[in-house]
């Protein structure tokens, strides 16, 4: 059985370019024979874990996993390593829920700390818009700036960010454009953090739902928070956005997209993902908006998540060893894996990143874009 | 019956900010009693027609239907002017088809005289881009010069322009980037005037239905046509579309849109329209590129459509005199509320302009957009 279903791979592997222990650097290194029957027999999850459990590597795992996503062998031999983008990330999701709700400290700084090394100065842990930067620190700059730009932010304005996550994006606007806003988060964590570092700048972070929340705002922004919020939900929240935003005002949105419409309805992703966890489509979001809202711009820089999600790499990579100490070494490979299937993803264009931006139908005359 | 019928309008009408024969620039003035009978019986169609016979008036056609529309008369009595986009274009389109396939030599020249008075020297169809434009000549030749350097067109590449019109982008191409290119039109009279006015530059039009056609392009443009293609033949499209570009090209769509998806399903749409004539909605347009391509910028400019429309508006009433002898005056108000009520649809946002960026899926890898 294992010897024909390793000739099923090596052959799969062989047309997408792929030899199996070849001497590439995206040429797979299979340590355990075992591997086979286990993708064989649980698909993408297998794949993901079983390198977890170093049944497998490469020296470019990212360029392993592009090849393999080009190559189609989804189809061949079922693996699909885009769907680990929502495995890994709700279980890093779930992972920062128990150190927000249990209180653990240890957990807590931690987290912060694995954090603070990987996602850079500002510590923003969404898409960076690499047009004219040459770092990540500049990169999660200009990316906050070109938000504030396409919303034509001005002083003294009033900003709702629905999924503030640590404050980043509240601060940069309230420091550079004497802006004031309000950041809803469900993570006690990021709600502390947040409100910590606000440093006499006029912003407050709300640990609430956004169903929950009841405002006027003159612009509503998002970024990185919508790939939670599920199919079911996206045409309640885009009217909850239109409720709490003033007749003039702008609605930033900034999430990951994918190609094609989807449900969630594999039933891995229905034991392991939190539900209604899902990348929107076009399709999707262009339902939800319908009549509410005029699309005046819909920006796709997805190519940069490929950078950024290598630059997350290398910080991690770099600093592991200052935080290994409360890890093990399955972390480390489950880590790796979800950064660089990620950039894989987004380097093949399986997945993308939006930024649109919406005005209230009727509203304005003339929107002019910027990049 | 009227008279209770009259009342009815004057109160929605007075809800709009609209008097009934009063002295604003916007007031409806109603010439005929009849009027109010007869949209009431049948809706736009009445308002249009109405007004086509001179039952109706104001001095400003469009500010009054930006009002109607941002009233939401249709749900109080049944006028919807964005209909009326359809409706005309259609009629006008079927004049054009009567024009070509009949070859009648006087209305084929009568009908290029009115286009040439009111479209300006390049004979472009579509709307202009008034981003630094002062005049509609210099918004025409932004439009065409966006498309080129949205696609970043380079020398020596060969174009495919699905519904070329009278030949304006490719001509444009050709002289300004040293491109050739293949254009597809379902008209004879704008074959013929393409074929004219060709120059000696390396284009062609071909009169030929683009399902028809085959070929493998540099890049795919198409301006205007999409409206006509219809939902239930949008898939098969972007098939298409996708089957004739390179693997690195750029698709251009550029066509008007509509906040909801909408499938002609109103009996007087059956009736007056061609069928699958239809504006399509972002959720349509997601759904059919769906996996067959990356969305890479998606550019709002509806708003220049009303003032594109104005500019026509103001060349056909200023021209009238030198071509109305072959029309009467039926026609000139036909030709007016057709202008002046779709200008309002853009003004009010029902309507929007958009020109989208498409590559296929895993064929580019970043794409700086251009306005």
């Amino acid at each position: 059985m294992t010897a024909k279903t390793e000739r099923i791979f090596r052959d799969a592997f062989a047309k997408a370019g792929i030899e199996v222990n070849g001497n590439r650097t995206w040429d797979i290194q299979v340590h355990d024979a075992r591997f086979y029957d286990r993708v064989l027999a649980s698909g993408t999850l297998g794949f993901g874990e079983s390198y977890m459990d170093g049944w497998w590597d490469a020296e470019r795992v990212d360029e392993l996993i592009a090849k393999i996503l080009s190559g189609n062998l989804e189809q061949k031999v079922g693996i699909n390593p885009a769907v680990i983008w929502h495995y890994l990330r709700a279980r890093i999701i779930n992972l920062q829920k128990r150190h927000a709700f249990e209180v653990g400290e240890r957990h807590y700084d931690i987290g912060n700390d694995l954090y603070a090394a990987m996602l850079g100065e500002r510590l923003v842990y969404s898409c960076g818009y690499w047009n004219n930067a040459t770092t990540l620190d500049e990169a999660q700059e200009a990316k906050l700036d070109l938000v504030c730009r396409k919303i034509g932010l001005e002083k003294g304005q009033h900003i709702l960010d629905i999924g503030s996550g640590w404050g980043s994006f509240l601060r940069f606007a309230a420091e550079r454009y004497d802006a004031s806003g309000t950041g809803l988060t469900v993570s006690r964590a990021q709600k502390a953090y947040a409100d910590e570092h606000r440093r006499g700048l006029p912003i407050e972070t709300l640990l609430q739902d956004y169903h929950e929340h009841e405002g006027a705002y003159d612009h509503v922004i998002s970024i990185g928070m919508f790939e939670h919020v599920g199919y079911k939900n996206y045409r309640s929240y885009m009217e909850k956005v239109h409720a709490l935003l003033k007749r003039d005002g702008y609605f930033l949105l900034h999430t990951i997209g994918g190609n094609k419409s989807t449900y969630g309805t594999d039933p891995w992703i229905e034991k392991y993902i939190f539900p209604n966890g899902l990348v929107p489509s076009i399709e999707q979001i262009g339902r939800a908006a319908g009549d509410l809202f005029s699309m005046e711009d819909w920006h796709n820089f997805g190519p940069d998540y490929d950078t950024t999600l290598m630059a997350w790499f290398s910080n991690f990579d770099t600093n592991w060893d200052s935080v290994k100490s409360s890890y093990d070494d399955r972390f480390y490979r489950m880590w790796k894996y979800y950064l660089l299937s990620s950039a894989a993803s987004f380097r093949v264009r399986n997945l993308q990143l939006w930024q649109i931006v919406f005005t209230k139908v009727g509203a304005r005359e003339r929107y002019t874009a910027v990049r």
